[in-house]
């Protein structure tokens, strides 16, 4: 079967399903064509943590109904190095910005109810195979589903379909250079039905290596530890990784760590992954298709919205005006903002994950790093700034 | 022969000597001892940028009266990146802080002046050999003079006496650890009898390597080429410094840069140096005799200053009051400001010198550090408040 659109979405993660709310607000047609299920990509564990620049796009595009009553706003996050405990005032230093807690999977449930009521057909279950003629006016995006071949004809192509997906593939490779780094350690993450012992994030530096306490809901904690890259969940009980915890986020003051039934357990290597050009003829990147950064900066959600913000507004501009200057300058739009968050990520991967010895020069460098963030306003303010997200870049 | 006097210093650098006048108001008795002759320290090239700090101190000593006259005021720094340069304006974001530019020569003939004027006796051509006892309460230092032995007899040693000297190498190898970091690259650093080619110090990244364009006088330049480190003086025509200058300074707005005599010309590699204990018993160590920092911060001359404030009030303290305190936590309070200085030069070294290809993941890094400075005010403090010298720490 072939089937017309505007503009022919591939992948329903928050790219392509904030892509498509986006495009409807203005007008344009387009379809998602998602090669799993409903349920399964309403289930799919991610990320957690929502920029301020995020929130404030969902509310204003009026799907954040949910997320304002149930996600945890957020006003600072816990440094911790060693068990000095310091905290990052968002709102003083950043005018009154904040993040919000709120797992990927409640976002895209809500994406994809808010495109369902708004008439935007989501095909799921239905794998894009192919992108022909995206250096043509009219390309083409082959699907299955159901057994079926199908075709979606369509004026422009928007590849939100993730690091393995096709969309990256079907750029030339001879238009993009690519970048992989990889990083030394992995993270062991669990889900625990436990009450959040802290308030706010707590990112800690310990001579056992990093820890991070994440929230998820008033009694769901999300949690992790820096682990070596051939470490396995086998290795780990449950008493193990919270005994691990217990000692890398206390604060010398009788912290105590809430335990309860871990009901998710991951090892997850580290690594940025980056192209330098998002876009070939018609069809243009978004999200994790172009690039992976490090999680410790809570970063990968937020710019994969940032990246459709760019996208939307540029093909508006098209239909609007038939200019194509926005489409042009896609790609590096969206890479100013792509780079600083992969040198932010970066930089809190490096303060706060052990690499070096106690007492290396790294490691006093490390040290000075972090408490040069408690004698100076200007440097905690470039971290909040960052960790809400910079308002333009 | 042998002598008595309170603190004994060895060298006659800017350590040494802003140490002695600094106990010289005090009232404390001591005897600086110097290998060279006073010709030959007040001719040394060094450093030439001076911190806020320092001219504060300097102000204090009253030995600032040549300092304020010839010393070039400097409200600000360029910084360049592949052409594009931003201004940052310490004086708006460090509350008035400036840096001056006077060279170190200058800074010793006015302090051995001082020095001299007030009475304290600075022994040149006086080669400390050893230093006996400093873990009891009558330290010796041995030292030839005219080919002949003497013996300096004291309560403390202050070891001021560079990298080379045997300050460092009396304490005992057990009481430190020691840190070494070797950069892949050099500084080609020429003296020139050429009007500077701007009022502000430009630091600029190339693709073809870092440049710095310093000044010394109002008819001296003062200039810096990264090179390999294999690299010689004699591979380089005057023509062509002055050709790689050029192309690595400019601003793509017809920035032409002053020619004339070189009259200076010397590789330097840089590197990185502490030792994570600065004192044994009654020896306390200041300046490049227990740290040496790439020059890129210009820091050198300006943290040792800050080691000897650190070391006068201690010994002050302990004249007074007979309490130790001070005296033992000197290596942890100079430490906290030598560890965030070589942070912060780390930092203008790998922003500014080129280490990886064009292109690569790792150039895209620094250039959204570079870009970040101009889209932060915050980032912008961040380095002018290093640069003019934080202020406590």
């Amino acid at each position: 079967m072939t089937t017309k659109t505007q503009v022919a979405i591939i992948g329903a993660g928050p790219a392509g399903l904030t892509l498509s709310l986006l495009l409807n607000r203005s007008g344009i047609d387009c379809i998602v064509l998602e090669n799993r299920s409903r349920a399964y990509v309403e289930a799919r564990v991610r990320a957690g943590l929502l920029e301020q620049n995020t929130v404030d796009l969902y509310n204003e595009l009026g799907v954040a109904d949910r997320l304002n009553k149930e996600g945890l706003l957020h006003h600072g996050v816990y440094l911790s190095f060693n068990g000095q405990r310091k905290r990052i005032p968002f709102n003083e230093l950043t005018g009154g910005r904040t993040i919000t807690i709120y797992g990927q999977q409640e976002v895209v449930k809500d994406l994809i109810k808010a495109n369902i009521e708004r008439g935007t057909p989501i095909q799921f279950e239905a794998a894009a195979t192919c992108i022909e003629g995206s250096d043509t006016k009219h390309p083409k995006v082959h699907y299955q589903q159901d057994g079926e071949q199908h075709i979606l004809e369509c004026d422009f192509v928007a590849g939100c379909d993730g690091y393995h997906g096709i969309g990256r593939k079907s750029l030339p490779t001879n238009s993009y250079n690519e970048f992989v780094k990889e990083y030394p350690f992995s993270w062991l993450g669990i889900l625990a039905h436990a009450a959040p012992s802290t308030d706010e994030l707590i990112y800690a530096y310990h001579e056992r290596g990093f820890a991070l306490h994440s929230l998820r809901s008033p009694k769901v904690s999300r949690l992790y530890l820096q682990v070596d890259n051939a470490d396995k969940v086998e290795n780990w009980t449950d008493d193990q990784i919270w005994d691990e915890l217990q000692v890398r986020l206390s604060n010398g003051n009788g912290f105590q760590l809430n335990r309860g039934e871990i009901f998710e357990k991951a090892i997850t290597p580290m690594r940025s992954f980056m192209i330098d050009n998002m876009q070939f003829g018609r069809l243009f990147l978004a999200g994790d298709a172009a690039h992976i950064v490090p999680p410790t900066g809570g970063k990968g959600l937020n710019l994969a919205v940032a990246d459709v913000k760019w996208m939307a507004a540029a093909l508006e501009d098209w239909y609007r005006t038939g200019k194509e200057q926005l489409l042009q300058s896609y790609s590096s739009n969206c890479l100013r903002r792509i780079w600083r968050a992969q040198d932010f990520s970066n930089f809190m991967t490096y303060l706060f994950h052990k690499q070096a010895a106690q007492g290396s020069f790294e490691y006093h460098l490390q040290k000075s790093r972090f408490d040069y963030i408690g004698q100076s306003n200007a440097q905690a303010t470039t971290i909040a700034e960052n960790y809400v997200g910079l308002k333009e870049i």
